[in-house]
């Protein structure tokens, strides 16, 4: 089942998130129980490389394969979609033309102009049919475009209105600058929580995917009741800075002294 | 004799297509009959670094480098030239403006902006001498231009007018894609051969240079008299999926059952 | 099922050859249509980063994996299994001090030496008890030594006799050398024949499996008749030196002069 | 100290250029006698990867990271601050959009849109504490704007005053090149001397970093006076090829024929 | 301060465990609250470059590095100490013959024949005085001979004779399967415990260093009480199974359904 | 002209040394006034894949290949001429057993035990004709043993008379600690100079080559004299190290204070 298509059934899905450009870490990422893993080239180190490589670990543990480009990189949407990511998260999409120019990397023709080259994406899902790849490609692809501005916010009613454009993804660190014109960076600022739900509403009536990236794992529930179905949580520093000091304290705590 | 030199003579060529990012398989690919190779950034793995160290592979088998950028990646056509490629393929050059952005990437002024820096070129092609080096690198590399849409066809007598575009390349699977409006893929499509002849008659009718990809070997000819003289072939997995089942099928043949 | 499950089923498994250090590659040479990969060490290029992260792309093409080692490298015999190869192939097992050795770092106690640590093979296997691993590992995993001089044949019943070792694998370049005493090189050599024979015969008497490294796909079903079941056949550059001029010739012949 | 701290305080900064995209012969050129490391990313080799881990071995060295990214890529100069450089180059600045674009790539709001996200930056540096980053960041990163061509010139006034851009570089080879409008390169071109030193001043006069990279090491005197404080010299071609002929004259003189 | 000095002085040392070939997760967990970094060549996937680029990121995170060589490859106990580890471990050192070949490689004479060469040691270490690292070296390096078959236990007085073997560490896993002749894998094997206690009792009566390899946090404390000083906790996938799900836990409880 | 026919002609041959494992650094190497380059696999950092990757970037320079192995690794030696080399250095041969070992992996039967497979080698020779490459290689391929200890110095007389056996080359460093039993590393030790002539006039008596690496280029002269003909000097620390801090003087000097 595609990541599209269970989102589309209204599945809660939860994606890694990988930071290091390589290949054997993703794989391990892949292990852990999340159901996607997304391949961080904005702030993480994942480049055109890490991520080609990455995809196959990822894969190899039947996970979906999501990728993070950096802010208006739409050449490399294309190049992760060939190279078999279900899923592309443009960062600071924050007008209109950065959304149209997004789905114009992301949908072939004629929703976009998506040049044809499926080279790893194909054999990769195990198919072999041109022609059915082109029919089937645009539907079972996402395009995220991350709402982290108050511009985007602006343009959102707009941004959600374009064709190939499948959903958002909030960036509440990003937003939180934002909200607080530069003062404070708090991915869980109260005030600015009622235009992350605007945000879910917004997408959801437009029958688009409401996504966001979570620092504090306890805040899930809460964007799930705003209507957010892909949480993002990670990346690999977190995940051992989370279980090495556990393990530490475990191993300090049975010394007696 | 470089690549340019070659293509003014009216010689045809046929370049290898790589599309795995590692300079071993490279050095393999530049071994096989073609007289170039084309390392592909587009819809290919190749990146920055495969690029860098594959163009010393080709060189060692004496071939013609040659690397296919991501779409609208300008930066990356100055990059490979100062890494040592002989020409450098632009895809989805829809406009006149995209037109004049490549070629000043790709030449020196007055005609284009490139700037200075051949660390790599240089010492791979034995030269030294800077002044000289200047004076004839706009005239010994190949500024190609793909030539994949309508768009660009309705804007193909004006890229040709561009001072700087040395030859167009054209995409047939994209080209089929839009001629169909998104309906089909098929880099045979009767339809649009005579728009394929026309592009190929403007080109040569500019006194530049057109090339094409293919993937039916059966088509060169076809294509040659139209008036291409470059033609490329491949890739890696192309090759391999002639050989190898060849290969399999003598093996089982000979076992008797 | 198993790569050793197939061989004690008495099936025929041909083995894809690979000798580029490259993931990427490795991802798409077991995308042939062959039952089992081998990564080469000892004359191909692979080495321990390229045997880790092949060997996923093997298994995303739920291929098997293989591994040959370097002359007497015995601890990367251990290494390969950790790394999740089913077979391992010990280049030069001229004496039986070489397969004890070979079978100690093959086996887990008490049949071997072998050390604790499938770090990464468990994982790939998607199992995830260890004592369940400890039980099964010796036999799902095959030693194969190879043949390939006079002092390993005259030596072979009792390398045969050895616990642990689980199969031969002719080389027959290298026994050609050895038969014609440093004369020629020749993977068909005639003369050698019968000797071939008979190490595929004692080899099936002993209960073990006959594996050979097919120069000529012809000569397979000759190899067959003897009993030998598993054959190598390879690497990259066969199959593309096979496929390219195939196409090259294609494209050449429909050019009219 | 910081680098931005040095140069606040009027200290003369050399830098070394690097190259060669690999983290160990950064960590090598990190240990020469300079006060930063450029990492070249323009017409050296450099690349996303190869930055994310040579920085690690110019911290190592307690040296400051520069990068030069590739002209219009502003995504990576975004990436750059969050692999923990100090400073980043940008080429060919030549219009105050242009300078407008990278100081928003630069800078946390309000005075740019760089996005959160110091994934590599804040543990490579020892701070643990997001709000005091986004409040210090801005202040400690600096953004060079490199000035080589007639339009660069012509917009001096406008780039400097750019909040956020924190000074100049000039490239004096491009800077000839276009001063004598593609006839020449020379770095040390005399006719262009008194330009370059008008840059040096309106920078210094707008209170912002003059930097220069200096191909004749007897030019720094020079430069100096013009006001320039930063200078960079390399990369490790010039290192070596400077010191290796010293020790082969030195040996083949020790040879007595 | 040294980790030899340390561990001299009777601290108890935490190192964490790295599998994963790759220099940027081991500065990753490098950063975690350990005081030294083992890379694991032996079950792990660290091989010669993993080891030479890992090691600058452990320096750079202040803490100690050590390697873990694979079974009988004393030629790279000598490379790690050149590349910069602290201390080595050298798995199945079995008899008293394996003891002298260690020390001999980790050794300058005349205790051992240990190369020179530290090409990367010294100047990751600051230090450029060639003649006062030979005088100090072998102080400073720490050789671990493992313990975890019958034989080692048994040739435990002799090894730990060996002049230039300065402590042992305990795989208890390895030592599980041994002590019940290959029945078993239990890192906690209740049987095989006072076993492990005269390790660390002889050990320590010999003046030299005992360390183990934890695989329950838990027992850290028992272990101590036995008289061992370094503990091994980890690798990557250990942390991050520990951490990822409690991540998950958390965000999937927040959710009311 | 091969190295083995310049050595054998009387010439004296320079060769550059290498310890970065970077195909890119090895190829500016390359491009160095030096006649050979050698790739250090024991102190340096060079392992299987840069070595692999590295002997590309040589010929590409038309410079001859040698590699450095590590102490014992005698697979390697073969692997080394697999890729490419033209000579190999194996460290510590300090018995007959040794160089027998050594010769038996440089050369094909009947001289040695060499295995069939220069994958690498014969395409990057330009030559295809394996029997030709069988007949020949033996001859236009040299093993240098290392003579480096008071053991080695013993057994000189039966290591040169060992067929396989080309040559030697001398590592004044290892040989003074020797030398001095422990207590001076000092690669100009004068007490050792007449030991050092005495291991040039055997290996040119025995008809054989006589190389040393160098650390004073100076005593070049001194060392020709006693006989020996092969020469390395470096690596890039060395060559960076020399030509930085003088282009740095002359910077710092240009600036009057």
């Amino acid at each position: 089942m595609s990541l599209a298509a269970l989102l589309e059934a209204g599945e809660s899905v939860f994606s890694a998130w990988s930071s290091i450009p390589d290949s054997q870490t993703v794989e391990l990422v892949a292990g852990l129980d999340f159901g996607a893993v997304t391949l961080d080239m904005q702030h993480g180190g994942h480049h055109e490389d890490s991520v080609l490589r990455g995809i196959g670990g990822i894969r190899l543990n039947r996970k979906h394969p999501m990728v993070r480009i950096p802010v208006g990189r739409f050449d490399m949407a294309s190049r992760a979609l060939d190279m078999g990511a279900e899923a592309v998260i443009a960062p600071m999409v924050n007008s209109v033309q950065d959304a149209r120019a997004f789905a114009a990397a992301m949908k072939y023709p004629p929703t976009g102009l998506r040049s044809w080259g499926p080279s790893f994406a194909m054999p990769r899902s195990g198919k072999s049919d041109g022609q059915a790849w082109l029919e089937t490609a645009n539907a079972e692809t996402i395009a995220f475009a991350m709402i982290e501005t108050r511009q985007a916010l602006s343009a959102l009613d707009d941004v959600l209105a374009v064709d190939g454009i499948d959903g958002v993804l909030v960036g509440p660190s990003d937003f939180s600058i934002a909200w607080s014109n530069g003062r404070t960076v708090d991915p869980a600022l109260e005030d600015m929580m009622p235009a992350i739900e605007t945000i879910a509403q917004k997408t959801r009536a437009a029958g688009k995917h409401a996504a966001i990236y979570v620092v504090d794992p306890g805040l899930v529930g809460r964007f799930h009741e705003m209507g957010f179905r892909l949480f993002a949580l990670g990346a690999e520093a977190a995940y051992m800075q989370e279980g090495a000091p556990a393990m530490l304290k475990a191993a300090r705590d049975s010394i007696k002294f």
